[in-house]
Parts: structure tokens; sequence; C-alpha cells
């Protein structure tokens, strides 16, 4: 019977992943990098659109609320509806009111949806991603297309993928000082100096191993194809719930990486009596020193990040897109 | 709301991994080597303890029937108890009526253990691994405590690990001839022919590539330290469901190994018109040719293979003590 | 001095290495699949243009000499020089006087230089390898520019560079029983059993280690790009006097890649006492099944194999091109 | 004829790596690390051991002419030789006059065989290395023996390994700048920043390939088993004349190491108009950093290291002992 109950909630889990969502669209947010002019232009259009044949309010980054380029004016002076439904979000909007946006769409690469999962600290609305040029990992749906893309999204619904994010919590001299939500992972490593601390590695409070390395990669699925991968860790699917333990450059050769259930409580400590100090990393962004008696604890976040998915194969064509996964040149045959 | 029920299944989940079970053990099988002289008088003191300090029935393997140095006989004139309480197993009562046994004890090493995999080809009792040397991946009761082991098992119950196991059918010809549960993996080689088919890999029917390689290894968690560590995968614990993608020695140097979920359908085809066959074998004990047009399908199996767990770190434990993962040889200093 | 005179060494290696040769060439043999009709034809035309406009010796393969589609008579009759200059190659001529040919000229893939080397087991002609379509490791001049390139031969002389080959002696029931050249690797693995022995590696008679696992290789500099780049090898400059020894799925995590000077004598044997057989197999062509007690030993050829180079660079841009190595895809810009 | 050449440097090279050199033994220094009690009164015993028994002139550290310890004064009243045989070196001795020595002894471990490389930036006496503790990869004499292998140096003679090293220049704003001779590796990497600009590699000044990683590690084969394995490289026997290309971390999955002729003159220069800087360390001694437009380049050494070999198996016995390569676990076994 406990097998049956196992077996049931894996089917659940498998239903949940699959699932297709009829979303009442009726706010949606647009993330874009501000500052470069093309993508001003293409925020207002895309803005325009929305508003006009759906009649559904967007919030635009607040920095365009006097950019020229973007001339929020002449939107009002054209679509008088935008006098109410075009609004500004800053990151403090994000961050305290996430359930005003009923769903995200992101103008960039994949940097644009990794700065999203930074704005969105706790709960995050599903985000659908438009790339501008070649997809990405994460960029799964081309801008070319994006008023087909859209109307189905408002017609049909759509299929969230929940990709797992980390809660790290960084304790230093004793006390928890900062706390970050990361979608692809953490680093410790060994900073600006050229000697790294060993490292220790705890699960549920039992020590793991002791790391001699350049540096420990702690990865989310998502952020396998990024540093994990470089460092030699395995793909793996976002579908699965489990956190990629990827060393840097270990100092014994049998520190093969492992992969533990996200069930695990992890945490990542500079042992007592160290003489070097170790720096944590955040996504690629935050840098923070650990020192001697510093750790950082790293668990499965109650807030994943819904992506909007392209298709059910959507993973495996992003690797064979991306990083060319086992793809063999096709060789020129002779004529 | 989906977030939540998605955290309240993955909370579910977790807990369903670290219960423990309070089992009313009536009934318990021990399996073995029941060739080797030393092990047939381990049996026989193991049944004797069992029957006259907890009275429940043990079935040993029917080969000891009538072993003259197992003396069946000399079992019952010491111990009436044993007119009833001693039974005999066979592979056919194993897999028609595995709800007859409440416990599993294997004597020997890891290969004890998938031997008993292969008897319940349906539902698994608990097993309990006793090793009688070195403790091993799946050993992880020294046998030398065997006594204090199983008191704690009676009187306290046990924690079990719900091991994922596949179920793989072959087809053939148009027909599915043959299936089998595996509890390490399923590999797809090139046998004795010097050259193998291009191979296609397909989940949940779409193609996820063409295997161009000596041969593909699909593994389960628990046979993630086993071939497909040899062939470059990573170690996967065995709370994760996920299924390992791994090359062996692959043409491409992208093919690196990929971990799927477990809610997926796999499917290893030898594509029509191939001109070379390939053979699939199953933990590496059964051989099957594949010819052109044929292929095999992988799923996780409704029927786990329930492990008792010596404790919360055992996996851990397994790997430093059995791969010497991340394990730095101590240096014998100067004195 | 003894620095100095390994800095001459040194010095010398590097310029054997790099040396341009004029070479008289009086007699060119042409090595391509006989049965291939597109190549006949190409080959007659190959060697026509020699006769004409060189007014030398060629050879084709003896199989075309009564083919219709080759039509020597009709050769004979065009060009009166041919009665003399046309000539036949067996694989007995090209074994036992290798003398007899300035040059050699392959027309095909990398299979078609492998053969090459299978033709030649002792002294080889210079070789030139044309490629038909993609240019591949081995076949670095395209046949589209084939004037070109000859005339630059023909002209200015050749740079060769001396690619290692092994000699490998088979030792079986206490006798020498086989000796091959092989230009890729040898290999030693289980072949159609399912289980291998453990081998034994020996260097200058002292063992270096015991092999457990699928296989092992030992490759050439010019292997290096093959089988023992899919087990996990590094690329090896052809220029670099090193053998590597890869293993195939080891079942140790230590068990790295070695490279071996080629100055050392190796030996791989199945120890006595061995249940299993082993296979070993040259450049991927012969298998010879080892028994316990026989061995195989290997040793840098006094016969390398001289190619000629296409330029300084020909052996990165040949990994580059084939293997895309650290060839980074162009992603399409936002236009 | 030019096969013939190449075959006769071949051995050539071979039997200079193996000759049994009679060295006239008349002054030898000794390396330690000055600072450490115990290591003083070693090296104390040491010289007086050599004085007495050899009555050869010994160089010690300058450092301890006025140390208690050491105290000079007592070893004159002990021994009258000492007097003229007892000297002192400084780092500008070593530098200027290395032919004083015949020979140099060190005391430590690894780390005093690499400070020993450093303070002979151009030739170096042969280099007998004693370690305290374990062997180590360098130190492969134990010191408890260390009377029996300084008589058999004296009685018999010695065999030397040439170990490559490399001269380093570093070149920033058009200027050559520094130079240096390392024996392990040249590594240029990220340093302090987050992100590393591409780097570029040459070799004879054609563009190799471009980097994309968090460094790159040009290795001797003496390196081979430091930074170069934990990155990903294989072991690369002393004898070899190549030099190991590792990237640490790449962004490319294809980005395997390579191994290039130790005739090759590389480059690694930041491409002009790169934003970041990188790091050049030279045996992890040494950091320089590099802006847009500076490059390093790196040479096979005329000034290689000798090292006395302990027997013709010396590097596999130190792989074996210190990096457990392919080293199985003995197993318990029951009894």
């Amino acid at each position: 019977s406990l097998v049956q109950t196992a077996t049931g909630v894996r089917e659940l889990a498998k239903r949940i992943g699959q699932a297709t969502i009829k979303v009442d669209l009726r706010s949606v947010l647009i993330v874009t990098k501000a500052r470069d002019n093309s993508l001003i232009v293409l925020t207002r259009q895309l803005a325009m659109w929305l508003i006009k044949t759906r009649g559904i309010c967007v919030y635009v980054d607040a920095k365009l609320r006097l950019s020229k380029r973007f001339n929020a004016e002449g939107m009002l002076a054209e679509e008088p509806r935008a006098e109410t439904n075009l609004r500004y979000w800053t990151p403090e909007l994000t961050r305290t009111m996430p359930d005003l946006f009923d769903l995200v769409l992101t103008l960039g690469g994949d940097g644009t949806v990794l700065y999203t999962s930074w704005l969105f600290q706790r709960i995050v609305p599903p985000v659908l991603a438009f790339s501008l040029g070649s997809l990405g990992f994460l960029t799964n749906f081309a801008y070319t297309d994006h008023e087909l893309h859209l109307n189905r999204v408002f017609d049909e619904g759509i299929n969230i993928n929940l990709r797992m994010r980390f809660t790290c919590s960084v304790h230093k001299g004793g006390h928890q000082t900062e706390t970050f939500e990361v979608i692809n992972e953490i680093v410790i490593d060994r900073g600006p100096s050229p000697w790294i601390s060993m490292l220790e590695l705890y699960g549920n409070n039992h020590l793991l191993t002791k790391v001699q390395a350049d540096g420990l990669i702690l990865s989310t699925p998502t952020g396998s194809t990024a540093y994990s991968l470089s460092a030699g860790g395995s793909l793996v699917h976002p579908e699965i719930p489990a956190i990629s333990v990827t060393p840097i450059c270990p100092h014994t050769l049998s520190f093969r990486p492992m992969l533990l259930p996200d069930s695990m409580l992890l945490k990542v400590s500079v042992p007592g009596g160290a003489r070097n100090t170790a720096w944590a990393s955040f996504d690629g962004r935050h840098r923070v020193e650990l020192r001697s008696g510093d750790y950082v604890t790293v668990t499965a976040s109650q807030y994943p990040f819904p992506t909007v998915t392209a298709g059910p194969m959507d993973y495996i064509e992003a690797v064979s897109r991306t990083l060319k996964w086992n793809v063999r040149e096709q060789q020129k045959p002779f004529k």
C-alpha cells in the first residue's frame, strides 16, 4: 500500500507537470533591457497591440515613463484605453505585489529571464520568454511570431513548467544576513584569492564530504545547462526534483558529480580555523565573502519559476539547438 | 494554487521516502547462493535463530531441502516448531505469491540482491541485505551484527527506500516478446559484432536523438553507481525519480549524459534498414538480439524494490566506502 | 652537456618534422575502392592526366585491368605512353616492393588511407590523401583542386608528417602468431563475451596496472581522434612521440587516460588462470582471440606512415573542421 | 632515409632519457624550509654527515648562518673541515652561479622542489628530492633511508630525468616585462573578476582557437598531475616532449584537452578591445594582470629540470601511490 501511495504521488506529479492551464489574462508585465533603443520600440509596439486587441492592462518598466522614444503621450493620443491600461512597474512593485500580474513577457535573451527571476523573489507569475534572435534555453518563443503565440495563449491557455529555484540563506558571524532565490545555481569558489579553504558540504546536517577544489556548484535542473555543465555535470531535465552537486577542478579523481534529492537541506560552510575565505555567488550576480565559520544553506524554494512551454519536447529541442547535444555535423558528400 | 499543489505533492513524496514502518513480521524469506557450503551453514543458523527466538515462518531455498549440510531433519529434532515454520521457496513461488513474505533477508554481496530483484518480477517484499564481508552499495548491514539488526527490525520497525525499477519490454518482428524488471540498467550495445547500427532514442514517442556509439545505457538511480558510472554518468541519489541516459563511447564530443524524468516513456530502436543488429541486456543477465525494426520500451516500474535502510546517510556512506567518492588518501606525516 | 645534447636532439626532431622534401617523382600509385563506379572513372582520368602531363608511371588497382568502365584499351589508344606507364598493383606487390612507388595518392575518405596503411606493412611511400567530399582528419586535400595540388607537388616538393604506427605482435600459446602495423589503435576488449577478464598492462616488462574495464585502447597520435577520443582520451598532435593508454568504461573512477613515451615496450596480457577470453583488434579490422596466458606486444614501429601535409596548421584545422573542436555555434542576432 | 634519420633521432632521445651518469660530486646544495625547526636539525645532521664521510662542500641556506638551532660554531668545533666545506647559498648565488653545485638535495615535499625550480631560473643542477613523510610526485626518495640512497649516488652514479620547463614571457603594453621558468604550469584565468574576456591561443603565430572558459592551463608533463588533472587533462609521462592545453570549465562541450608538440611556440593573448582583464600565474606563485592587447608566450625551455630517478618505473609508482591511479580498494572478504 505504501507502494501504491508512492505510485499515486508520482502519477500526480507527472500530471501537474503537463497540465494546460486556462488563465484569465487581465494584466501582463513586460520585462526587457530598458536602455536598449530597439527594445524600447518593440516594447511600445507590443504594449499597444495588447491594449488595442485584447483590452488588457500592460505594465512596462517605469524607466520608460519619461522616455521620448517610448513616447507614452503618443500612445494615449492614439489609444484612449492606454490612459487606464498602460501602467508602470518598479522592482519594488514586483517584489511586493506579484499577484498583480497574470503573465510576464520577456523580450531579450536568457539573461532577461534570469533578471525576471531576480525581480520576483517570492511568488512568480507565469513567464513567457520571447527571443529576439536565436532561441536559447529559456527563450523558447520567437518574437517574430509573437502575435501568433500570444493569440494562442489568450484563446487556448498555456502549459507551464514549474522550474525549481533554490532559497539560499547566507549566515555570517552567527547571523543570517541575506537570502536569495536563484534559478540557475549558487557557486562557492575562491574568488580573488589564489587558494581556497577546504569547504564542508552537509546534507540534512550530516557531513557529506569535504571539498578541496577551485569551488563547488549547487545547480538546479535549469542551471544544469550553465556553469555546472562546463564543470562536467550531467544535463538534468527541468521536471526532475534534484540538486546537482558539481565540483570545480577537484583535487581528487573520484569526485564525480552527484545528484541529490531536492528534499535535502544542503549547507556549505567554511570550517572554523580556515585561513582563507570563500566567495558565494548567486546566479552569477551577487558576490558574498564567507569567512571561517560562515555558511550558506540551500533548499528547494517554495517559489518555483513557472515558464510557459512551447511544446512537449521543449527541453530536448533546446539542448540540441543550443548545446548541439549529440548533433553530428552533416558531411558534404561527393557529387 | 498550482504551485501550492506541486509543493504539497513534493512534501508528500519526501515523507514517503522517510517513513518508519512497523511491519508485522510473520514470515521471512532467506536468499543466498545455495551452493556455497559456508552459506548453507549460515542459512541454517539464521533460520534456527528466527524460529527459536521469534517463532516465525522462515522460507529457505528449496535446493536445501535434501542438503546433508543443511540437515533439515536435525533442525526438526532440535526445534519442534521447525515442523511448521521451516518452509521452502522456489522461483515459481516468489514469482506467483510474493505476498507470502513479509521480509526478505539476503546473505552475500550485491549480486545476491540483484538476484532477489530477478526473483520478484512483480511485487517485492522489503529486502534487508546482509553483507558477509565489506559492505557494498546494496548490502548495508554487516552480518556479524545480524542479531542486533534483526532485533531492532522486530522491535522498532524499518525504514525503507523504494528503489525505482524499470519495466523493459522487448518488441521483435512487430510483437512484444519479453518483459523484464531491472533494478540497475538496460544496456543496448553492439554485442559480438564489431559495428553497431545507429540507434534511435524516443521519449514519449518523440525522437530525442540518434545514437552513434558503442552502446547506450538507461540506468536507474540504483544503477548509477554501476555501468553508467564507468561510462561517465553522474551519481544519482536513489530517491530521485530520474532515468540516466549515458552513451558508451559516443562518436560526438557533445553527447553528455542526460537525466530524464521517470514519467517519460523511453524507447530504443534499431532503425529500419539497419545493416547491423544490436543487443539488449538486462541487469547484465539476459541478452536479446535486436534486428532492424526491433525495439525496447523502458518505463519506471509499478513495482519498485523496497530496501531496508541502515540510516539517513546510507547512500553517501555507501558511495564514500565503495567508490572512495572524493575520499582523500591520508598522507603519512613526518615524525 | 647532457642538457645541450638533449636540446640538440629536440631541435633535430623539430626540423625533421618540418622539412620540405623535393621528391623525384617517377612512379605514383593510386589507391581507391575499386568497386565504386564513380571512383573508377576518376581513377582513369587521374591516371591519364599524370601520364599525359608528367609522363610518369602510374600504378592502379589490378582489379581494374579487365574493367569495362576503366577501359584500359581505350587509354592505350588515346595515349601511347600508357603502354609502358600504366601499370597494375596488387597487395602482394605493395607488401613486397614498396620501393617501387615514389608517392601514393588516395581517393576516398579516411578509410581509404587506413587501407593504404594495411597495404604497406613495412616501408610506406609518402601518401597524399584526396577527399572527394568533406575533408577528413587524414584526407586534407580536396579532389576538386587536384591538378593544382599535384602541380605543386611536382614543382615545389612536399612537406611530410611522419605519423607513428605501432608494431603489434600477437603471442598465443607461447608462440608469436601474427604481427600487424596499425596507424590508429589496437583495442583489447571483451568481444562477444559479456564479461572480460582482468587484463595486465606492462611497460618495459614492469607491471603498470591491472585493468578492469570493458577494454583498453592503445592509440597512436593519429588514432587520438578516433576511438580513444570516444572513450575520453585527449587529442594528441601527430608530431608527439607518445602512446595514449585509454580505458573503455573502467571500474575505478581514478583510471584517467595516460600518455606513455613511444620508447616504451608495452604488453597487454590475459593473466594465467583467467576464466574469460579477450579480443584484440587492429585498426578495427582484424579480430584475434586472446586466452589465458596470451598477450600482445606494442611498440612504436620502425615504419612510420608519411603523409603529405597541406599546411603548417593542418592538424588544428582538421580537428576544428571535423570534431568541431571548441567551435562555438554562431548565434543569430536580432535584426 | 628520412625515416631512418627520424628513427635514429628517436633512439637517441630514448637513450638520453635512460643514461646513468657518474657525477664527480664535490659540492652539494641543500634546499629546505629554513624556518621549520625540525628541518634545521635535519639539515645540520645531513651537512655534517656529508662533510665527515665524503669530505665535500655543502651549501646550506644563508638564513641558517646565525641560527642558534643550526649552531654553525658547534659544527666547526666538531669537524674542522667544516671551516672550508660548510658554505651558504643565497637566491642571488643560485641564480647567478648555478655551476657551483654538482647536486641539489631537497628536504620536504613537492613544494620544496617547486621552490628549487624557482631558485634556478637558468641552468639547474641535478636534483635529488627527499620526502620526510609520504612520497610525493617529485619527492621519490624516503629520507629515512637517506644514507643508503646517498652512498649509492656517490658510488654508482645517478639516473636523471630531464623534466621539461616552460620559458614564459609576459608582454604588456607592447613590451616584454617579465620572464619566468615554470616546471608545472602557467594558468591564465579570470582572477578576481567575475567574468573573463575571451582569450586567443596561437601556435607558431597561427590562431589555434578562441577560448571562452574560466581559464586556460598550459602544462608541462610534470604539471599534468597537478592543476591540469583537476581540470580534466590526461596524465603525461615526463619523458614526452608535449605541452598540455587544458581549458578550465569551457563554454563548449567539444573543448577536449589537447597535447601540442614542445617545438611549438604558444601565445595566449587578451584580444584588443576586451572589456575584462585576465590574470596569468606561474607555478601558482606569481600573478600578473593582462589587459587588452597583452599576451604571454610559452616555449619549451632551454633549461630543463634534471631530477634523479629512483628506478625505471618511478613515474607509474608515483601516480599509483599519490593519485591512486586505477588502484582498486581491496574488499574485505568474509571469514
